[in-house]
């Protein structure tokens, strides 16, 4: 018997004797004169109906059992399916304690509910279709870059760089060195840290690659628990060297978004039909309306006014100077329209040392560059980076940093060359294309304060 | 002007008018009639041929300097190379000190040399070569797994499972628990450590998708100086749900490595060819060798056979029951013919308790499978898991771990299925491949004990 997976079978153009089909049970009716089953395993949001004779009905056969079903691929009579397979043997590979599985047949289980069995709820029908959109994202991206001529780094996750001032940090130890912690001994010889950000490392690459991405974990040690942060997560950043413009930063941003997003509607139209049909219903969440058919674009102070004129009371008042808050972010991309909205030219003494100085006054900006997205917020940073020598040095040595970060002042000794570039959370962006609430629920292990589960 | 890659503009069909070209000066020569130069933007491992009047020269236009180029783009009169580039202007964007540049025009460093430097050394041609080559082979992972059906899952970096056995471990706290260490107090409730292998995890997704795949970073913290370990490396790691036999694992092993390598041959051939070429040359290097046009099988207690019966003594006296040591693996490859060795069914009390018992005896094996390779030893390994709840919780039970792993054992009472899968290094393939006997040379940023540069 030829062995098929489901979707091959579900998609098969004739119909075909002697097929093998294995996977778990998803629904089992048994009526007098047929058994039905619906047999699923994992390469479609959609199962296979299998029909049987009653007589192969078996006690083990239950919701969840595995099992491997030898038949015929018929056409089916059901216009909702093409085909159905005519079982001929059912063979229980291995059953299912129904009482003590948390889920159950046919129930849609709300995510907050599965959430807490991070081994059991991908066997669900909403945790399956988000993790193959994950899948297909994720191919998705390596292919936008790799399509465009950038050079894939691996940039390290352990990093002995700890100033970049992206939030609290996770330390580095052997499980040895917590035993006896007094003492000041390190397996590297320095205090090591999980990475916050590739982009330090980028920058070495696109000295020599002109276009660089990385696409792995990052982390926060930030005791946070909102629904739109992790300590765990992943970021897509690109480095694109001979670059003068936010806009080209922001034109990379924009592809990638869409072609991504396009990938991800064409290969897995049901997947993503599911969240818009029972995740996000509300929403109006058409996944062509988050297709930057429209985006909106200001500049920092210009953000500022907008919400210092804004009708509403802020719980933090809008000032020149001060971070943009979650509710001012809200309400700036409603005043755009709920379009996403690129916010450029950031306070000076806001942003970190790397990012280039625009020189401008009384309001001293720099060319930074962040996206805002509705429902989710920031989606994507990115600046130009400062690649005059002077400027940099002067920077950190204000800030006490020029021992620490010689190897970076090197890269502009030696051919340093206008550069910029951008990162964008993963997890968030799929929050945003799929409408799901909570960053839980859009990765497969999520970590966070209080919780580590597997 | 046209902006053209170097890549692009070598492999241009037709001359062309107006073209403009950005990267870094790799030789100046400057004749009385003629100045040439050769760019290179890291589009590949060739540069372009610049041929400008020599009233364009200037102080600043040296080895290491960023130039943009603009001129025609004519046919080149050597036969070594396509086309070159007629400059009319050349712009130095940023000047190199090369004075204190630790690379030198026209030389070929060694690999320690540069080692010494990881924040330049992309900007040789070795290591240039060896990233474009590791970022084709990290697309092709994700092609090849992706054109065979399988999801793609991110396993968790941070995890709280430390009984795998797999060797010392990082720890993680927070850069403020590190200051009051004494306190028994974990960012997520429960000790955590960095992970050293995603197989758990991915057994998790094979309960839902049949077959799944990760490829991310692993970690060990050994103090190791050799040149086969680092403490922070990468694996690629797939598992088969409905797979009852080592034989598929092993199958899987080999198309992975032949898929993936043809993939880099293709794209990158001139980049390989400087390896083979300069870096191992000494090895019988063609990579055709080495595209498994034939290897071999043996168990491990065939394997200690001929260990016992080989004419030279080792330190490590082989015997049935013990690891295979370096010096073993290396006599067996040579015993082989230098080809990959697969050497299964590994004593059960070698190994970890999730490994597929046979059943057999008196030398009781488990399911297990190390794929070895000549210069590199042990490049995958793999086996069948203990999908049996009894087996498995009464292995469990004696390790006294029953109650660390209920979750694991969830994964058995719910429609429990064969499986298996393996792990490949994903540094120890790309030394095999390129002959690259040391694996700091293969890796962006190294870490490993003692150092942790950038």
């Amino acid at each position: 018997a030829v062995r098929l997976r489901v979707r091959e079978a579900l998609g098969a153009r004739e119909p075909a004797d002697a097929v093998r089909v294995q996977g778990w049970v998803r629904s089992v009716r048994s009526q007098k004169e047929v058994l039905f089953l619906h047999v699923n395993d994992g390469s479609s949001l959609e199962s296979l109906q299998v029909v049987a004779d009653p007589s192969l009905e078996k006690r083990d056969l239950t919701f969840g059992s595995a099992v491997e079903v030898q038949g015929k691929l018929v056409k089916s009579p059901h216009r909702m399916q093409n085909m159905e397979l005519q079982a001929e043997t059912i063979r229980v590979v291995g059953p299912c304690d129904i009482w003590s599985f948390p889920l159950k047949m046919k129930e849609r289980h709300p995510l907050e509910y599965i959430r807490q069995f991070p081994h059991l709820r991908c066997r669900s029908n909403t945790l399956g279709a988000l993790l193959r959109i994950r899948s297909e994202a994720t191919a998705g991206i390596h292919s936008f870059f790799q399509d465009n001529g950038y050079v894939h780094i691996h940039t390290p996750i352990i990093t002995s760089n700890d100033c970049e001032g992206a939030g609290e940090l996770f330390q580095i130890g052997t499980s040895s060195e917590a035993k006896e912690s007094a003492e000041e001994t390190h397996f590297f010889n320095v205090p090591a840290f999980l990475t916050v950000s590739g982009q330090l490392h980028l920058e070495v690459m696109a000295g020599a690659f002109t276009h660089v991405f990385t696409f792995g974990p990052t982390f926060r040690a930030e005791n946070s628990q909102s629904r739109r942060h992790l300590a765990e997560f992943y970021m897509v950043e690109a480095e694109l060297s001979f670059t003068e413009s936010l806009q080209d930063i922001m034109q990379v941003m924009e592809d990638l978004f869409k072609t991504v997003t396009s990938t991800v509607l064409s290969k897995c139209p049901h997947d993503v039909e599911l969240f818009h049909k029972y995740i996000a219903p509300a929403q109006k969440s058409d996944i062509t309306h988050k297709l930057f058919s429209s985006s909106c674009r200001i500049s920092y102070s210009e953000a500022v006014e907008i919400l210092k004129q804004a009708p509403q009371t802020f719980t933090f008042k809008p000032e020149w100077g001060s971070d943009l808050q979650t509710e001012h972010e809200k309400y700036l991309v409603k005043h755009c329209g709920e379009v996403p909205v690129f916010v450029v030219n950031y306070p000076y003494d806001l942003k970190p040392f790397y990012m280039r100085d625009n020189e401008d006054g009384p309001q001293h900006t720099v060319a930074a560059v962040d996206l805002l997205v509705p429902g989710v917020g920031e989606l994507c940073g990115g600046s130009l980076r400062e690649e005059r020598l002077p400027f940099l040095e002067s920077r950190l040595q204000r800030l006490g940093l020029t021992d620490a970060y010689q190897w970076y002042l090197d890269l502009r000794k030696f051919g340093s060359v206008p550069h910029g570039g951008f990162g964008m959370g993963f997890e968030r962006y799929l929050q945003y294309i799929l409408g799901v609430d909570n960053i839980k629920d859009v990765i497969p292990f999520p970590r966070f304060s209080h919780s580590c589960l597997l």
